[in-house]
């Protein structure tokens, strides 16, 4: 990939993504293998007015060792410098970004008990960080960056190496990074559509969701009395306004966590801790998922469901239109971050409090009183497809279409 | 490099190295070039019983922005969870494991007054840290894997793919792991010679020592009385024995910090900080630096000597036989851990407390008092010759020969 387009890929992240401010210090998470990619966001960002870049390395296969040597107990424990590396900064408004190269399959044979026990003692002790996220109180922002095992997923047909060009070449088309053009000005100009499309969504105060397709897929999604519908960027407590994803296509709400009625049916994989979920589907009642299967990983979805009690419903719905970007790429990413912006969407587990009016300042009591899902997982899953239609009940009885054939009609 | 003879060299790290215990945890701080021996060496304790290990990566590169674009108040900060994340694991029984990859010149630009004001900062923060490898409190050790940077200086002449073959094949050597022998045992039977080596010298308790050759050292250095000689494996507080260096050659002993007189003249060049300091010499009196110079580096090491007020005494004083299997290789290795083992050497800054009868259990004042430096750096150079002579007095006026011709006679 040409170094100029990765560096102008670097500089969106840094000044699009977490829009870093002069003198602010910046938290990055970088997978193992974006050590190249990283060095180029770390130089943008001081170049930017960065006062301290912070990087931490995470390698998937020390984290495959983790679960398949270590015992519960060790895998329970949490130690105070774990939080600290990123809450001390955040207290002291630092902003954040997370740059993944997923190995959708790295964690497949790992014990999915082990990985919930792991996953709820980080998201336990985690709170407070993720409130920096969840409730946007920092600037975040994620990125990705190929490599080779991820790009032969997702080109089996290709060489090794025109694989990874290809991944590259879909990526930046993606996030909308091409030769001659300022993306900065392509984020700020699309930025704007969203935002209208947001104000519209607000304006008519839906209190129901119809999503119906010939996949099987008939459910009726009770949004939460107050919902703001969010997408594009987002202002951070600072006032500072940021792209918290990379891409991004979606504008999404929060549900009511107890009505949520019907079926749906995914229509791409699902990858959880590493593991691919293919051919699944949720039955609500009363907002839990009541029933469910999977033609492969059932047993890693009913890990995941079991987290908590909060963990069987639902805390995101998102439209993405069917002619989107992403979706058009005709790429299966086997990634939540590309995928979930080339299809509508559900997320389980917890709500961002911002879809609420005045949630950011609400205590986790008062959100739940509201019907605001409050769990410590969030995983999205793709149900999108090109036949869906999406009805809005503005008032009752009185339903306005939003999607027909997968895409906006609003 | 085959995968048999590093899975052997990440074996021995862990066995012969830090020796590690069943149930203990393991703390790697690894340089970004090491991944995949990384990866060996963390299954290896995994295999071997290790609770936990946990690898922090670290980019060369990264420290290098570091010391361009942070300010100078930036970089005095160090927070609690940059040293809590070895201390806590270290005060509960953990051993620790560096392992290196060096890029010799990678700091070469960068401002040393910046450079000194973080090692400054760092080394006051990390003291408590420091004694548990300084006083052997716990295992632990260093190893080194070559990267094509290094392999380049090493062997310039070679095309980059056989100077990294080149390196690997000296490493290895080094360090005796040979196809169809097991390294544990060479390494067993090594460390026997080694402990008569120093059963010898320690008997005879050498008031002084006087090292002579023709490039022009002429240095009388006082040792501490009860000064104890180390060498090879240690043993840790734990009573676990261990070998703090990968390879090895050395035996060594503490200097007193006020009876050093002379000049040393540099036989090699000394990396400190990512510099390159070439043909220095230093003169003392009443043990310190009184005046030195360098055809190359000259101010970095100025700045490494100013860091302190005990950066300009001796803190370790080594032999090393000038036929040893480093020495033998005929390499420069641009690197302290490979190059101190090929030659006789000094350190400037820090003493072991391990080198005097007791010291691990005194206070730094006790430790001063019986002429043991205290510094923040500990930085060793090499002075040994084909044509080293060394004399130890074993009584006032009683000179006995040590090294002739640059090998042990005694």
């Amino acid at each position: 990939m040409k170094q100029s387009l990765c560096a102008a890929y670097a500089r969106l992240a840094v000044k699009s993504g977490v829009n870093l401010s002069e003198q602010q210090t910046l938290l990055i998470s970088a997978d193992i293998d974006t050590v190249e990619f990283t060095r180029m966001v770390v130089e943008q960002a001081y170049e930017a007015g960065a006062r301290e870049v912070l990087v931490t390395y995470i390698d998937s296969e020390l984290e495959r060792c983790q679960y398949r040597y270590q015992d519960e107990e060790t895998l329970r424990e949490v130690h105070d410098w774990q939080i600290d590396k990123q809450l001390d900064y955040l207290k002291k408004g630092a902003c954040c970004m997370r740059i993944i190269s997923p190995h959708p399959n790295a964690l497949k044979d790992c014990d999915p008990k082990k990985m919930a026990i792991r996953a709820r003692a980080v998201g336990e002790a985690s709170k407070e960080v993720q409130e920096y996220t969840l409730a946007s109180k920092a600037q975040w922002t994620i990125v990705a960056v190929p490599n080779p095992e991820w790009a032969a997923m997702v080109f089996p047909d290709q060489v090794p190496e025109k694989a990874l060009e290809s991944l590259w070449d879909a990526i930046l088309k993606c996030v909308y990074v091409e030769e001659g053009i300022d993306p900065l000005i392509t984020w700020q100009q699309r930025d704007e559509l969203f935002q209208q499309r947001i104000a519209k969504l607000n304006s008519y105060a839906f209190q129901r969701l119809h999503f119906t397709n010939s996949l099987g897929t008939d459910l009726m999604v009770g949004l939460v009395n107050r919902h703001v519908w969010g997408g594009g960027s987002e202002v951070a407590q600072n006032n500072v306004r940021f792209n918290p994803n990379i891409p991004t296509e979606e504008v999404f709400t929060a549900p009511h966590k107890d009505r949520v009625e019907g079926r749906v049916v995914a229509s791409r994989p699902l990858i959880y801790n590493g593991n691919v979920i293919r051919n699944f589907y949720f039955t609500f009642s009363h907002g839990k998922v009541c029933e469910f299967d999977a033609e492969e990983g059932r047993e890693v979805l009913a890990e995941m469901l079991a987290m908590d009690e909060a963990s069987t419903a639902l805390g995101e719905v998102a439209l993405v239109p069917y002619d989107s970007a992403i979706s058009q790429s005709g790429c299966l990413f086997y990634t939540t971050l590309f995928d979930e912006n080339a299809s509508c969407h559900l997320a389980l587990g917890s709500a961002y409090p911002a879809c609420l009016e005045g949630g950011i300042a609400m205590s986790e009591e008062e959100l739940k009183d509201k019907g605001i899902n409050v769990s410590l997982i969030h995983v999205d899953f793709m149900f999108g497809t090109a036949d869906m239609d999406v009805k809005g009940e503005s008032a009752p009885g009185t339903w306005v279409p939003i999607f027909q054939n997968g895409n906006f009609v609003l």
